[in-house]
């Protein structure tokens, strides 16, 4: 608990201290995502013997980046192979870092990965209803302002009429007027109307400027009816949630720097190329059975006195897993998000270069959702990669569908309603469906209210010799910070059981 | 003017085109502030013989940065040396850059100056009034969601109530109420209180975790009467003015890098150390005469075709100017602010460390009025410097008459209402006057709208040979801004009087 009140951050304070482990016992870790790096580095530190087996030939998992020369291959064959600019790069998986991650922080501290904020609110940015204020997109400080405002002189002429005296004493009423005139930039009769000071917030029609001519012009605020209709006040919201809020960052150079640093914690640990097809158990131990794709898919098995499976729920419950049955229906219980990222590199950055938009994200309701400017690389010459298409739902399932090069045509054709730049130019891109990947078949857990309730306790419990981890495994689900929290709590129980049995 | 709209940023456009000077024409131009070394810069560039003449022994004017080993000496003769550790510094004078400064950001990207974002807001920062929550600092996101929520609330209540149907359509009506609900997180009875969903913006009582015990426990809005009280929602408002939105952006390394890569571009032609007494013209020339501090103090005299006189007003009043009547009453006729601030170097972020704050600024009521928390070096061992004191009005007075030593210690006491760990962990600090500055005697000009209107045109139109240039003379006050726009809408008067005259 903080001295401010309530507690700050997710539930990290410090890395577990597994102490009095017992010489000689082993773990076999499933997956090489951040959850099992972690847990093989922190249990290998408290004295246990450590292997991973990973189904890739890389280690990271949903952490990635793409970069030039790079190639993904999806279910179904189509082959990408990434064309970007030496030193340009799109995450495909996490991408961003709330201040209240304390885990990923803390160990992006410890293994020396350097951070930089990550732009998610831009005021200058844009938000876009196809059907409002005739398909024009209109800036996010527009909106904020004329919302705010709108709101505001609503609530001043309710109060100001007498309608809410039966729920605000007289005290109240001179206290929630100030907040709207104030807050609101409601004028002396508690209008919101074109002025100065409502232009010092939204933005001018003539700009501010130097010498004999540098008088501005108001700007003219939208139509209160067609704001309020226009919805885009939603991503006034979407921006204040907690996980949205400043000071997010991201890794200098790429999220990947992160699954990289974490690699290097377990290095000689991995075994790469392997697919797990069993997980068996019984009081003497743990066996998992795989096929070894560094040799052709011979058979092979790992033995070991316990086992922390990170493997997706979505690979997992296709695969034989011997545990109690309520582990093994809540395995099956949880399904798992679509999701589809379309990188877009252009020969310029036009959006900073002539719409003064640096970093942060616009918002559509087109298919392809959002377009995030790149928080890195600011005022540079040269191509420049933005993240064109990110959508969850319905959108995903359909971008899915599409071919690679649909995909990056779609998020090309429906961004061009933003930027007018896009199609001129325009150089390359790549489009990553998370349903697709083979070593994930989605983006991540999807628990609803009655998943939780009736399966939460069942998965991330340890069953014997096993335990879950993964993001699947927290209540900060999709989030890198979720699967480093499960993996703490699956190895302090697995720490506790081993040396129990000790 | 863009697509989207109204136009967008300041109103600079690309530097002026100053074609046809005649040769052999002179310019003398009195401070190397940046709106004297832009003149000089692009005049030379022009074809125009330059000159600068500086009071002070370097070039930047208001733009500098102190580091350690630095000493700054005020009126009265308090001289402070600074004990920073190696590679930290604060900025006395101007400290971020808006996004829609496009001639700053525009001279920054010519003259090779790296920037980084400069976090402004903060959600995890603090809102402090000493009468409010029993004087306990509350959380950013905590304000802002109540605030909204409890505005939400009441608007909607009045909406079901029929009370606006004279002003709100039956179909406004309905998207008002949806509004209200989703932008302020109202629940099924268009309630705002304690939920999961309120949680997942303002933050948890008990932090979302991971493994069989990671549910949050859901945290409680403050009551709302006190939070219109408290008037804390004046920063939120604040935050939102267009000069404050995001992305905002600082010189890597200190704001002084700007004034140092002017200093490059005029090289050779400022002679420093020069007092101007001075400035007289007639149908051949300007005259300006000055005290050589080079030499004793020996008079000298500069003598060109024309003069850009960027001296501060408030120094500029003293000085005898030989110019029409309007010109002389309007550089009588604007005070300058006085303002404060005081850098504090700690031991260790704490900030970062204990409280999980990574840039942004706290507000308080206290005279200090802010701490701005350093938006670079995050999550880095050792002592840094954060700004802890800053303010305008009535304290900075109070602030600059104390000495340097009393204005560290009242930013130290007034802060450790925020922060506990101010008094164990602090080293040294600096407190920097801008009123007890000899060479601008202020911050920055301040005009009231009568002033403008009285006084602004006579200021920055061309008086025979002699235009003033600096922040003072023009629209965007008190920014670096409005020094550059006012210095190229100098020149290009200068040029074309000029041209003309040839």
């Amino acid at each position: 608990m903080t001295r401010m009140g309530h507690a700050a951050g997710t539930d990290f304070r410090s890395p577990p201290a597994l102490s009095g482990a017992k010489q000689g016992t082993t773990v076999v870790v499933l997956g090489a995502g951040l959850a099992g790096m972690l847990a093989a580095y922190e249990l290998k530190r408290a004295g246990y013997g450590v292997r991973i087996l990973e189904y890739q030939n890389r280690s990271g998992g949903r952490n990635f980046s793409l970069r030039g020369g790079d190639s993904l291959t999806e279910l179904g064959g189509a082959t990408q192979k990434v064309g970007f600019a030496p030193g340009n790069y799109i995450n495909p998986g996490p991408w961003r870092i709330p201040y209240h991650h304390q885990a990923i922080l803390h160990y992006c501290r410890a293994f020396g990965v350097a951070l930089e904020p990550f732009i998610e609110v831009n005021h200058n940015a844009l938000l876009h209803n196809s059907a409002s204020f005739g398909g024009t997109p209109q800036r996010y400080r527009d909106i904020m302002t004329d919302f705010n405002g709108q709101t505001a002189e609503l609530l001043a002429k309710a109060i100001n009429q007498n309608h809410l005296d039966d729920v605000v004493s007289a005290d109240e009423r001179h206290d929630l007027l100030a907040a709207m005139r104030g807050w609101g930039l409601l004028d002396v009769d508690y209008a919101y109307r074109k002025s100065d000071k409502v232009s010092l917030r939204r933005g001018w029609a003539k700009a501010q400027g130097g010498g004999p001519d540098g008088a501005p012009v108001p700007s003219q605020p939208l139509p209160r009816a067609e704001v309020m209709k226009s919805g885009l006040w939603q991503w006034l919201a979407f921006n204040m949630n907690y996980e949205m809020q400043t000071t997010m960052f991201q890794p200098v150079g790429g999220m990947d720097m992160i699954g990289k640093a974490f690699a290097r914690q377990v290095e000689g640990l991995v075994t790469h190329n392997v697919k797990v097809t069993r997980i068996e158990q019984d009081e003497r131990g743990v066996t998992v059975t795989y096929d070894d794709n560094n040799h052709g898919g011979a058979v092979g098995q790992a033995k070991a006195d316990y086992c922390v499976c990170t493997i997706p729920l979505s690979v997992l419950s296709q695969i034989d897993v011997q545990a109690r049955a309520p582990l093994r229906q809540a395995i099956q219980a949880v399904p798992y998000a679509s999701s589809v990222k379309v990188g877009l590199e252009f020969n310029r950055r036009f959006w900073e270069e002539d719409e003064q938009i640096y970093g942060g994200i616009s918002f559509t309701d087109q298919p392809m959702s959002q377009i995030s400017y790149p928080s890195h690389g600011y005022f540079s010459d040269g191509p420049a990669v933005l993240l064109g298409a990110y959508m969850f739902g319905a959108a995903a399932y359909d971008f899915a569908g599409k071919t690679p090069e649909q995909r990056v045509q779609a998020a090309l054709q429906q961004g061009a309603a933003l930027h007018h730049q896009y199609p001129k130019e325009f150089r390359t891109g790549v489009g990553v469906a998370w349903s697709r990947m083979p070593w994930t078949l989605g983006c991540c857990a999807t628990w609803s209210e009655e998943s939780r309730r009736k399966h939460y306790r069942d998965l991330t419990e340890m069953d014997n010799r096993l335990v879950l981890a993964g993001e699947h495994a927290s209540y900060v689900g999709c989030w890198q910070e979720g699967a480093l929290l499960s993996s703490l709590a699956a190895i302090t129980q697995l720490h506790q059981r081993a040396v129990r049995a000790a």
